[in-house]
This record gives structure tokens, C-alpha cells and sequence, in this order.
């Protein structure tokens, strides 16, 4: 028995690197977590971001521009998500931070699946965003990472060259459209529970148990059939 | 939205063959046939019978020895079986049935998957065993088949030559047993409906259609999450 878990989440998404860390606490705790398999999907919180970057160091005015506040009030939002960060051990530094275009990093995402090293890359760009200020549309730095985490340079190469995977990252933003998602990171346990938001580890365990659990076929109807004993050739 | 139909089934199971016709029927009448992904899963009626076959031609006394019945009880069975797959369009050829291991069959079936030509060699292989006598651990007619429907002859002979996909058939057959599946075909609807058996394409239809409104996520929780005008940095 397998759990499939897959999560829609952004590179530059705050809630989504705590969300991953408490997931990833609630997983620690399950204990079918070998039979989890997780899928880290694809959600541009904005997909007509420039590509090009802004330089480092401004971020609280743009941030205070884009959503009409002060200043001082946008500071008190990524003091507290700063905040909230550190509880979950991670060292967040909007100091640093830069936009981007993240749509290229989500198509590395799923060059990465291919390998098994989709969540290996997913933690690296949370880094690199929140820690480290990548502007998620930067090739140069995308590349560096990504040959980083094990994907062949070849194949990073040829993906940042052309447009591979832009079905994918498509297909993933359709399914949360069907999905009715309209933020992030979401939770889908077992194509069939679905949990919104960075929720504590121990309300994450929960839905994995409940997924767990109630994963069992539901039986609609029986006609007839071969088995062991009867009829095959 | 999309629904991962998955089909435990293997290719000497006569209820399969005729199951998938009726199953072709639903899907041709069920509006969302497109948003439809179809998988067929392993699954080995006798993991013991013996690569190397028989002649043709005995069939029906090698059943009734192998069920302990008189030949013409066996021929009767033989007889209905081939009445209930005349009804949706198959000729059965029993005369013709010689017995065979179908492990390498599925291992090339899990080959076609990753090439999009699952079904075209699925069809296939029910077509050579049951109209055509086909001995399913035959190399040679198994290659012929396989390239037959487009597979690279390359991939097929390393295939045959080695034992790739078989973590990947077992792994079918394990998903089968944690579903509790005793016997084939065995639709799963969604990763959550079962359906047992060669219902009719009614049956099939109507758990179709419930697979499909009953997919909306369950949602079982909500914490804090990004959207397209908050958060992101």
C-alpha cells in the first residue's frame, strides 16, 4: 500500500517553506512514511512576474507598494513570517530577497521528478529564495542549483533552453484550478483529502493517518472474474 | 480534472478480455472519456505455470485435469466462455489456447505504459492468446507482438533480455493484495472505487460517473497559505 501526497506549492512562497517543514515533521511522525510517495506541484503565485530581477535590498518598499501599506507595516508582515520561519529552524532574510519569475524553477521541478531529486531541489530553491535572495527567473543561478542537487547539467541546459515541461507546469495549475485551490501550499493526500495552508505538524499527522486509514477501496460492484483457481487459459 | 482508472487484469484471463470490451463500451459513452487516464496493472493468475508451453490443441484437456473436471464439463465451461466473449464482438479460440508464464508479457506491458502504447499492446496480447493461440512466454512471438504495436525492437530484446520491470509488475501485484484483489479484472476508479469483475458496461458506466462526481476533494483542514495577493516575496 502506497500514500501519494502531492503538494501544490510556489518558490517563492513563505507559507509553503514552513509548510514544508512542518509536513515534513508530521511525516517523520507517521509510520507508513515509507509508503508515502510525495509530488511537489507546480503554482505561480504570480505567473506575469518579470523574469528579469530587481535588485536585492528593496524588498519591503516593493512589498509595501504592491499591497498598499506602509513602509513600517509591510516590515511588521515579514518580521512576523520571519518569525514564524525561525520556529520551524529556518533562517528567512527578506533583506535579501528579490522577485522573479519562478515558472522556469518549476520546470527544473519536474526535470527533477524524473531523477528523484524533485524534493532535493524543491528544499534548495526555498533556500535559495528565502535565505540566500535568488531571483527565481536568474538561469545562471537556477542552472547552478540544480547541478547542485544531482540533475545533469546536460539536461538543465537543454530544459532552460527551450520550453520542456511547460505542459507540466500547466497541467499541475489546471488540476488545482479543477481542485479549487487558490492558495498555497495544498495538500492532497491520496488524490482525495485535501489540506489548505501551512497547518501545524500535528494537524498534518492527522490527515496523513486519515488518509491512511480510509484509503481502502470502496467497493461498487462485482461481476465475474478469473482468479487462481478458475478459468484462466 | 482528470480519473486514473487502473486495471488489474493479465493476459490468459478470459473475463478480462471480455471486461475490457465492456469497459471500451462505458468509456465510449461516459462524457469525460477524455479527462480518463487508463493504467493496466499486473497481475499473474499463475505465477508457477512454466515459460516453455505445450503444443496447441489439448486445451481443454489440460483444464479439465487442472480443475477436476471430465473433458466434456471442461468443454462446456470452454463453450460458455467463448458464447459470453462472441457477445461483445471477440472470437475465442480455445482450440487453439496453449498455457504459458505471462511475468515477461507484463514487463513488456509496463514498457508500453511508459510510451503511451499500453493499450495497443494490451489488446494485442488478449488478441494473440485468445484468437490466435498465442504461448504467453514466447520470446519470440512476445517481441513480434511488441514491435508490433510500435515498441523499439531495442528496448524490446533488452527488455526480454534482462528482468526490467519486474520491481514494477511486483509492485502491481503487491498494490493488488493491499486492495485485497483475489481476482481479475478489477477496475479501481479514482485510486478510491473498486469494481470487481467483467460487470456490464452499464455497471461500468454508472461507477464511472460516481468515480468521477465523488473525486472533489475532501477537504480536512485549512491553516495559514499565500495566494495571488498576499505573501509571495
Amino acid at each position: 500500500m502506497s500514500l501519494n501526497v502531492d503538494i501544490w506549492s510556489d518558490v517563492v512562497c513563505p507559507w509553503c517553506y514552513v509548510g514544508k517543514r512542518r509536513f515534513e515533521a508530521a511525516l517523520a511522525r507517521f509510520p507508513h512514511r515509507e509508503q508515502v510517495e510525495l509530488t511537489w506541484r507546480s503554482y505561480e503565485l504570480d505567473p506575469t512576474a518579470e523574469r528579469t530581477d530587481a535588485p536585492a535590498g528593496a524588498h519591503v518598499e516593493r512589498l509595501a507598494a504592491k499591497y498598499g501599506r506602509t513602509v513600517p507595516e509591510a516590515q511588521r508582515m515579514l518580521d512576523e513570517m520571519t518569525a514564524n520561519a525561525a520556529a520551524e529552524g529556518l533562517e528567512f532574510r527578506f533583506d535579501l530577497a528579490r522577485p522573479g519569475n519562478t515558472f522556469d524553477a518549476h520546470r527544473l521541478l519536474h526535470l527533477a521528478k524524473d531523477s528523484g531529486r524533485q524534493d532535493a531541489l524543491k528544499e534548495r530553491l526555498d533556500r535559495a529564495t528565502f535565505t540566500e535572495g535568488l531571483a527565481s527567473g536568474d538561469h545562471v543561478a537556477l542552472r547552478a542549483i540544480a547541478v547542485e542537487v544531482g540533475l545533469p547539467a546536460v539536461e538543465v541546459d537543454d530544459v532552460l533552453a527551450s520550453d520542456r515541461y511547460a505542459d507540466a507546469v500547466r497541467a499541475d495549475e489546471a488540476q488545482a484550478r479543477a481542485y479549487g485551490i487558490s492558495g498555497v501550499p495544498f495538500f492532497v493526500l491520496g488524490g482525495r483529502f485535501g489540506v489548505s495552508g501551512a497547518q501545524p505538524a500535528d494537524a498534518l499527522l492527522a490527515a496523513l493517518e486519515q488518509a491512511w486509514t480510509e484509503q481502502p477501496l470502496q467497493t461498487v460492484g462485482a461481476g465475474p472474474s478469473c482468479d487462481g483457481d478458475t478459468c484462466e487459459v
